[in-house]
């Protein structure tokens, strides 16, 4: 490819005159120049050619950048993690919302703990039956900086459903008096002494969110890394977890490919969490505004339906998240 | 280190209430997710971590991209092939510059060959022998890009001595009548089949260039990499020549960091090319403004005075550049 | 990690006395410092910390490596590309091997088209229906390879019922007068002008497989990458063109962790391919000895339910592989 | 490059019939999908294409690993830090071990304050005036393995004026009665905290080493990194710190390909260390046996001659390694 560049006529006097050390390789060197590195896990690298670093700094929290990647557009990067990347987030965020939501009767309230890159609010307020959003990130910097760079959920943003208030989740929830038809968990992977281990556990669930549920009520969080080998790493947990304070857990998973993994979530009620594909497919329509790129009821379904591996080792989880112990996850290693 | 961004208060309540997936590593990660990668070889690389990628797109000649290294600050990069780095551009403008200038009795009209960037006429200027400069680049484009972004240059390209010619310099020598004190060579290295071949060959130095010179007239070019191994690329045979057309040929070289690699140059004249240690010195302060960083007298002897295996080649090397064969260098072979 | 290394008793001696330029950075550099990195696509790269190199070289008609890798074992590489890896390579082949041996009433007869690795054998000799494997590979070196290096695979490639053949797949398959009850294609990608871009065409799956299967007979093929983005380089072409040839079609994915995407698979007959959960797993317990790693009943149904966007643009694609036009993928840019 | 392997005959059917995944790239992919990658500083990487892993292991001072690389041949490893490259070690070599040699009028006895790779020795032994070498190393097996992996080395350690001894350098030179023509240090850097940084010492060199050397004993020592920017994290101090002790102090560098950097050496006597080049050429005839392949003496006067800044750097160096306080060098931020 470069060589065509050099080839054509162009070329021929390409950058006579230019001063010493230029070589060949055109277009394709400086295409790919430049690289956004990740390492999944400590011997595992992804990488992506960049376009631009749109933007890199450093809140009271953490640092953040985003970038412009050319084999996933623009992507969010928090303390040299991805994110979330324009390509693919839609199937993080519909994997997040839409089955709770769905499975409720009608959801008219909900609360995030997190969230602050608005796009779950954005897909929450798709829903016509939710009449109010509580946004609760402690992050303002981070939250503003999503506000003015991520266009897509600028209307979400100014959602006046949407309320938006900087707390630490944990604290917030605690404090308010009414309860919610739904509560979403967009946290930080639970590592033993990270940042967001405390809202994982099972003293929180049962002491803090299943007292703020509402009847019928659904709880959700995403869950972590759920892959044939990664699933063991906090999925099995998570699940098992809740396992412990609701009647009903169902978890699910998907593949986003920027994350180079398959990813979990898991959905608890004391209330039955069945919907056939039909009925989904129904609620869907009846329900939500604009069309769903991944999710509909046959992809939940498939979503749901888990691999024998991650079955037997679900089923077999016998870890619980206390305020005592955790399981760890990539990274972690590095904090002691 | 990314476990104190970690461990330490702040983080307690790290991006509590952030979205998923984020993990250790902190600012560590954040500042070394980005990097700009070069092929020294083909199967050698170099990998600078990026702050930002200033300014990136293509020319009618050439792609064209500004970064800010961490290592080596501001790096102009063309063809994906690093051209200069702020933080060591004075070497190879020095070396390029300063020795031809400085042998010549009074050079007061210097003609460039390329040099678009401004760095070799900022050099040229600080002689206060030098009454006119043409700088003469064929590539506008990267010419004004320099101009509004290479601040260290702006004073250069303002100064009423500089003439900038946008033109192929082969022709635009051809078509003058007057002849210069010293020509400088500032153009990419000679690739058979690239752009720059035919201003290295013993043809163009005979009957363009010589012809140009006037009395005691001295001409430099940059002389590609001039390491333990490659000098062999194309040093030599510049050397080789040079020596066939000009009665003094002076050969030197010298480490360039951020171009990984020990870099070389070539002086010739028909005049001797001989000056004391202390003559050199004097010079410098008699007739250049500023301060060199990098060369002086005892400098330039070093970087003349060339380790056994390169003199032995240099001795040794029997090939000439002609319109008809070229030596290769990397990069080439991608050609055909 | 590094600075246990060296602040512990052992190192404040810590090569004391060994030769310059040692740094600290310890074990977790050395742990760290080689890596295998492939490009999944030009602006995407994936990387695994190395132990070895195993094995390179070079047969009549490929490169090929067995690499060592720290996040995926044992690593077969074919001109630079993954082809295999130790600790995930069973989903790959249970997906591509189990599901028409399962579909089939009673498989007696298997013609495996490519295979050389010996996997895909080893797979179908979990049967105990089966009587009879051809296994058909081009490449007879690479199945000496494969023989003598992967061990998992020495049983299989000694079992009498397999038949091992060094010949073009087509030509082979063409030549026999038999039929088979299963027709395995486990071969190259289709690139346009690649190597086995012929044998996935409509007019083979219709002169040359389809006449050689056996009443009830299945005919199956890995289908190249399936992800949400990925599945329309080859796998929704694929598709349709088997639809055009065949009454029943079933298509379907898992995620490969190694492969960084998820992957297709196509099964194709004349005859209904159904079979309820409970029959799948019953079909298991009854022909197959050994337990399955990944595939079971609910696995498969979770892995033939397609996401909606994967389901659409198969539902729509209408491109059939024949000897005139072809899909591209990704490498085949590089070829003209 | 890759095209030519998948466009000619062979590859017409080039791999039909291997199993999935393969795509272009060919020899181009294979040849370069293993790397070595090295930090030459935290924001800056260095990366060499691989043929393979030849050892990798650990002893009980330091993880060890023998590499084949494309651009530098056989490269030997220790803690994740290139030590030495078979095409240019020696350069390191013949600058650490002739010029104190030549300079002694006819060192007879010299002792090697580490050196267990042996081309220290290898290059002393070529002295004929040489009667006796200590090598004295603490890490056994690091001497084991090279003496059985570095061929070239092997007369050297086989040779009857070679006595190898296994300890601590410090505490084997005090123990010892005897003085010693030259003394050569071929140790670590001195990172404060690290192993060898005790052996850098005013104290050290006052105490342990001047007292041990004959006559006219000549010290050298390898001084670190010696580029116009990397000279002030050790080179000058080791300089500052010999001048302290010895009357004459000559400092000296070279740059090295496969260290991606300028070397320093450091040589001290309380002899006048003044050679002419003529004088340096004719003893190197007298008494060595081989040919230098990069010393001689002009590359000497070359190497001795530094260059502006890092000259007026030296000159202004106060800094005096005590045991109390150090520079620093890369890696050591990592130590805290």
């Amino acid at each position: 490819m470069g060589s065509l560049s050099i080839n054509n006529g162009n070329n021929e006097i390409h950058s006579n005159g230019f001063n010493g050390k230029i070589q060949s390789g055109g277009d394709q060197a400086q295409r790919r120049s430049c690289w956004y590195e990740e390492e999944i896990e400590e011997n595992l690298r992804w990488s992506f050619a960049l376009n631009r670093i749109i933007h890199t700094g450093a809140t009271q929290y953490q640092d953040i950048q985003l970038l412009d990647t050319k084999p996933f557009g623009k992507a969010l990067v928090i303390d040299g993690k991805l994110q979330s990347a324009e390509i693919d987030e839609f199937i993080y965020h519909e994997c997040l919302v839409h089955p709770p939501l769905l499975h409720h009767p009608s959801a008219k309230s909900v609360f995030i703990m997190g969230g602050g890159e608005g796009s779950t609010a954005r897909e929450i307020l798709r829903h016509n039956t939710v009449q109010k959003v509580i946004m609760c990130d402690i992050d303002e910097e981070v939250v503003e900086f999503c506000k003015s760079y991520l266009v897509v959920n600028q209307e979400a943003f100014s959602d006046p459903r949407l309320e938006l208030i900087i707390n630490d989740a944990r604290a917030e929830l605690q404090s308010r008096a009414e309860k919610y038809d739904v509560i979403v968990g967009d946290l930080a992977d639970p590592l033993e002494g990270g940042p967001c281990y405390k809202l994982y556990t099972k003293s929180f669930y049962e002491c803090i969110v299943k007292p703020k549920l509402s009847q019928n009520g659904v709880f959700v969080t995403q869950a972590g890394p759920a892959g044939i080998f990664s699933h063991t790493e906090v999925f099995s947990c998570i699940y098992n977890t809740l396992k412990q304070v609701f009647k009903y857990v169902v978890p699910y998973s998907a593949h986003i490919p920027s994350y180079a993994d398959t990813w979990g979530w898991v959905m608890a009620s004391d209330s039955e969490l069945m919907l056939k594909t039909e009925e989904f497919d129904l609620r869907v329509k009846q329900r939500m505004t604009g069309e769903n790129r991944f999710l509909d009821g046959t992809t939940f379904l498939s979503a749901s339906t888990l691999s024998k591996a991650v079955r037997n080792s679900l089923d077999s989880e016998t870890h619980v998240y206390t305020e005592g112990g955790a399981r760890f996850i990539y990274g972690h290693g590095k904090l002691n």
